[in-house]
């Protein structure tokens, strides 16, 4: 074995920089879209069309977000960046450039860290972002940073625009990247369903779906990332609204009716990861992006309610518990 | 002590929120820069005027970069943006979004990263750049990664450019940081000049310089941040050049007359994060620059040499030994 402290930061970023040349990633963004400098300056340079630049960044820590048992190195890569092309999809935004910050222990073999930037780079090919520069550090347990930009040719989606009266819709199904993490978590990767597998290990971020919400008058969208429940919290605080959702429109993902009730709504409601986008707009706007998205639905409507206020009801309009659970880093 | 852990993510990043929102930052990069979404949402968002964006990142990890002995929390904030401003300065650009990425071990104080915040909010309204979002997650060790955007009004400055036969000079002085960090590791930071300590605490990335030799015609420039003769071994590598450096010309930092020769050349040559800038061009590009930068001096001049050899001179012409010792990670 090879690591990555025998042939140092030089080297590595050398290799790591051929290994980006050669996926020979197409220019993202559209006609308006030139990169200036890529990776081996001071900072990468590009111009794209004039239009509002969107920027955000998401991590990836050893033995926090992820462990050898649950994802290996190269759907690492993948994830990181899909939850980078995530918020951009959730802004209405195309991807453009990806700065990769690697923090890394001396003794990780190099073939980890190439198969990370595999996985990476597949989703760079995949979604239409390029990377174009990064930096390495000493770290005591690996982590990965991507920062991404992109570009929005409107008004950028944000989740602060929700109004009371607003109908709710999710672009598609839930709850298949915790029941995968699940199975893993239980040493069952080998007799898991393949599907649940591949949710949690390879799942796509809706930049398409972002595009229709913009396209068809939306003002107001999230990434689900951290949990359907927690996260329609974070919409409604941030819109100073509430929502009700109700539990039988919830989209369960197919591969999750073998669990039963209620095991599979809860998976949908307080499960992260699925990247599906959640969003609010009038009942028009939202059934013309039906008609676009496939899989898209409503799932109930944004109130008047305390801001950040979360009720789940059943078909009948009766109230149903609702734990607030979802992924808190640090506690 | 109330730690990081108490009070957890989401209230964390609220109290950073209220400390980005109370500094009141002035809108960077001139008349056509208008913020859209800031904190708070799934991605930042800004419309700037139309030209090139830059785009880069910079990491600090505690007991890598800094540790408690060598730099407060406040300083390292400072440090990690100024670390970006530098490579903006770099590129003739001006800075724009920032983006905070923290890993924080449960147990660390709140305080800490107050402070931490503080310093970063201090740089950015020193040189104009705002924070517009960023990531928290956990860590076995502390970490910051900032990445920054700018703005180029013309074409960027790369260190790709040097062409033989071009004058080699500096924005200032150097060896200072690394003169101030030695005396830090040796527990001496009571007795060490003030200047020294500072020089490696509080560097001062030299933007309006970018912008000099930019506005000069100027197209090559890097910033020094790992050693002056191995970041010339970089920039000769990347322009497919050679570069002859003359000891005498080296500016030593003037603190560092008190350590007597050859240290303080020693000092000047291999020391890092002085974050000057060093940049090539022709004659009369270069002294249209030096009349613009105050500090400013020639140093040598590009050769055509293998590319990426580092020649150190005497003022007779002789050649004199030259360690390439600068910092690598991960060795």
């Amino acid at each position: 074995m090879t690591t990555v402290g025998d042939i140092g930061e030089f080297a590595l970023i050398e290799r790591l920089s051929k290994q980006v040349d050669a996926a020979r990633l197409a220019s993202p963004g559209g006609a308006g879209f030139r990169l200036r400098l890529g990776i081996g300056d001071d900072a990468a340079a590009w111009q794209a069309s004039a239009g509002i630049v969107v920027q955000t960044t998401d991590t990836m820590v050893d033995g926090v977000h992820f462990t050898e048992a649950t994802t290996p190195w190269k759907d690492v890569g993948w994830k990181v960046l899909v939850a980078n092309l995530s918020d951009i999809a959730s802004m209405g935004a195309v991807p453009l450039c990806g700065i990769v910050t690697l923090g890394l222990p001396p003794g990780l073999d190099v073939a980890s860290v190439d198969a990370l930037y595999a996985g990476m780079l597949e989703a760079c090919a995949t979604y239409g972002a390029l990377i174009v520069g990064g930096d390495v550090v000493n770290a005591q347990r690996a982590f990965v940073t991507v920062a991404l930009t992109g570009a929005c040719a409107g008004e950028p989606l944000t989740r602060a625009a929700a109004r009371p009266g607003d109908t709710l819709a999710v672009t598609g199904p839930l709850g298949a990247s915790a029941a995968g993490l699940r199975l893993l978590l239980q040493g069952k990767a080998d007799t898991a369903p393949a599907s649940l597998i591949e949710a949690h290990r390879r799942p796509r971020p809706r930049i398409e779906a972002g595009q229709s919400i913009l396209l068809a008058g939306g003002r107001c969208a999230m990434d689900v990332s951290d949990g359907l429940a927690v996260d329609l919290g974070k919409l409604g605080k941030a819109s100073g609204v509430g929502v009700r959702i109700e539990a039988e429109q919830v989209p369960r993902a197919p591969v999750l009716a073998a669990l039963g009730e209620p095991d599979a709504l809860e998976l949908a409601l307080s499960g992260g990861e699925d990247y599906q986008l959640v969003f609010a707009a009038p009942r028009q706007t939202i059934e013309h992006v039906l008609e676009e998205v496939r899989g898209a639905v409503i799932i109930g409507e944004v109130t008047a309610d305390e801001p950040g206020m979360v009720r789940l009801i059943d078909a009948a309009g009766t109230p149903m518990p609702l734990t607030l659970a979802g992924w808190e880093h640090l506690r």
